[in-house]
């Protein structure tokens, strides 16, 4: 038998403390060895029933039981998490996680800490959900030199896209539905803007490149601009628009991107809708490979969870292999010198004018036909070439100060 | 530095023998050691520039050889692959194979062999080429009680069936460009009558479900009747045809089918198209996950084989964890016990007395319209309900003999 302890109580932890209680027996007979929740952590009041005389508001009843061996870290954050988690790491105990903020920030040192003291430091459930994505990345495609990755990391975002797209829905009430059907918290900045995007991308990145990728430096533009009429757009173009987190090695340096795209429906993140999550790895030998399942919620993490637990109870000893080396360097391509061309749409009273501005500006430009065939009013829609996107900067900010150019209602990377 | 041998220098023996020295550098910092191929067994002539001094004619070279640790065994077949193979695990030797039909085939003696000799018998190429699934179900997953999995598993008869979908060939003329394109062996069968999908089903549903799949009971049908015509049809359903494998635990049996499918286009395995593969996983943590990418090539595999070496090299001593059991009572549920629902088109003089024929028969069904709104003749195609398959077949049967009906043109299930 093993003992661990759950840090957290709250939705993670309580759906790591219910499924190992209820698939018990097979959850034994796979790590060998029969798995016992000791304590669970928790400053907050719960119903009896639900963690029992397990529970405690004491962290110190883990840290002082040296027959507890794993933590398992569901608290969230960067403040009592951080803290006892290398609390936990120095008293030589394995910690297993699904707190990605944390291990996106502190992540370098976490990781140096548990193999300093021989233990392992997982998690699995911090991108993802309940989706194998770390471990695939670290095992399974270990043959493979992985030069690029592209998800959909958020499932609060792709269910409001999906909801914008198919039912035709403003952000705001999208929004509110995700609210209400407890997909997006009561405030969703995290969630909107990207920042939560942008640290799974941060992690995934790490591992794939095998360098520290500091989610600080990676570009990241959420989706509260996107409305109605860019999806119609989009179909226009027999395309969708999805939150995407982009990773790629170049050469020595890694280009990073969280931000709205427009991807051809041929593109299988394309069909991934509501809040299903799903990231395509492409590696030298593989080819392109696809990993898709529930990107959130209880169930899930808590599957993600475990099968850490499991891979700790299996291989107490072979810790401390992954280390993410902080660079000496910088090596993030800074987003002013990367490429990308861009799908516009202006406003203003005479589309002809507009085109003549377009014109001189971006030179050669694709247009794209207004998805309402009755608007009758002057709007125009266009995709630039891929040019620097110090350049498209440049360039949309004399398309805003153009006489003729009443409003850029969108820009939208593709 | 750990030596290995590649018995089997082909397709996937080369191309493991590529990726190891191409990316030598980050295998060996992820397996902690060098791997070095020491010997290539094959009875064959390959240009020097492949293999150098490495190759011999010899399988007891790399019996006789101490230091040779891991056997990888890209023969394929049941015949020398099976010798070899035991007499390697007899020996103490590691073995990683690619070889389907060996594991659906021996699975369960090899595995206890390996077992009793300490050493691993790994197998991720068997299924899905380079797509993680294996390890993924084994580890991953191993929270989850896994009640199904549904899956398209072979790259030949996908590519067939997407050819004759997008561009409206017949299967004849499909399977040849599959054939020139590499996409397909001289001799098809296997690949055409559903054998491999039906070997590689067997394996997956043992890891699944913890027991041994035997897969000469799985009820297997190709796709040979398939034509452009049935696709019609299934556009006009908002569906496509597939060959699916189905795994389902229900109660203490087994649920296993390989057999073309009309999926609904919202399905995610209906956008997985050409070469690729993909196997969705359902368990009660996760809910749906999906594994999809490159189900078989030279460096697809290769990966896949690499990364169980890479396992090995790692963990030496966690050997024999797996075994499946073979159990007492059959656990296979016949296809006559089995449900479903069927696509029919038949053929006769006169559609009004077919539609007589068909309420008589199945009482209720949903007809379809014909794709070809030009067409003159009297064909009518119907979806009947779900029932007993038995009942399907006795209920086929009588169609055929009915006086009106000419011809029962197509029977696939949905």
């Amino acid at each position: 038998m093993i003992n661990i302890a759950i840090l957290g109580g709250g939705v993670v932890g309580s759906g790591v403390f219910e499924v190992i209680n209820k698939n018990s027996d097979s959850i034994s007979k796979r790590a060998g060895k029969k798995i016992c929740v000791k304590k669970v952590v928790d400053i907050r009041k719960f119903d009896p029933n639900i963690y029992g005389d397990v529970l405690t508001a004491r962290a110190d009843d883990v840290f002082e039981d040296e027959s507890i061996k794993i933590v398992v870290e569901t608290i969230g954050g960067v403040g009592f998490a951080y803290e006892f988690t290398k609390k936990a790491l120095s008293l030589g105990k394995h910690v297993v996680t699904s707190n990605k903020e944390l291990v996106a920030t502190h992540g370098p040192e976490l990781l140096r800490m548990a193999s300093d003291n021989g233990v392992h430091y997982l998690f699995e459930a911090s991108v993802g959900g309940g989706i194998p994505i770390i471990r695939p990345l670290n095992q399974c495609l270990a043959a493979n030199e992985l030069y690029e990755i592209e998800g959909i990391l958020n499932g609060t975002t792709n269910y409001i896209l999906t909801m914008m797209k198919k039912e035709g829905k403003d952000f705001s009430v999208a929004l509110k539905s995700a609210q209400e059907n407890g997909y997006a918290e009561a405030n969703p900045i995290a969630d909107i803007e990207g920042y939560d995007t942008c640290r799974k991308l941060a992690i995934l990145s790490s591992i794939a490149f095998n360098e520290f990728v500091d989610f600080n430096k990676i570009y990241t533009e959420g989706i509260t601009k996107i409305s109605v009429e860019d999806m119609n757009y989009a179909d226009e173009m027999d395309a969708v628009i999805k939150l995407v987190a982009i990773g790629k090695r170049e050469g020595a340096r890694i280009f990073v991107r969280v931000s709205p795209l427009l991807l051809k429906k041929s593109n299988p993140l394309a069909n991934v809708d509501g809040v299903f999550n799903a990231i395509v790895v492409k590696g030298d030998a593989i080819g392109d490979a696809m990993f898709y399942g529930r990107g959130a919620g209880k169930l899930p993490t808590a599957s993600a969870v475990i099968a850490d637990i499991i891979d700790v109870v299996k291989n107490p000893e072979k810790s401390g292999r992954n280390i993410w080396e902080i660079p000496a360097n910088d090596n993030i391509i800074p987003i002013n010198e990367c490429e990308t061309a861009m799908f516009i749409r202006i406003d203003g009273d005479n589309s002809v004018a507009l085109k003549a501005v377009v014109a001189q500006i971006f030179g050669d430009v694709k247009y794209i036909n207004s998805p309402d065939s009755n608007s009758v009013n002057n709007e125009i829609a266009f995709v630039t070439k891929t040019i620097n996107e110090k350049d498209m900067k440049v360039n949309i900010d004399q398309l805003k100060s153009a006489p003729d150019v009443k409003n850029v209602i969108s820009t939208i990377r593709t």
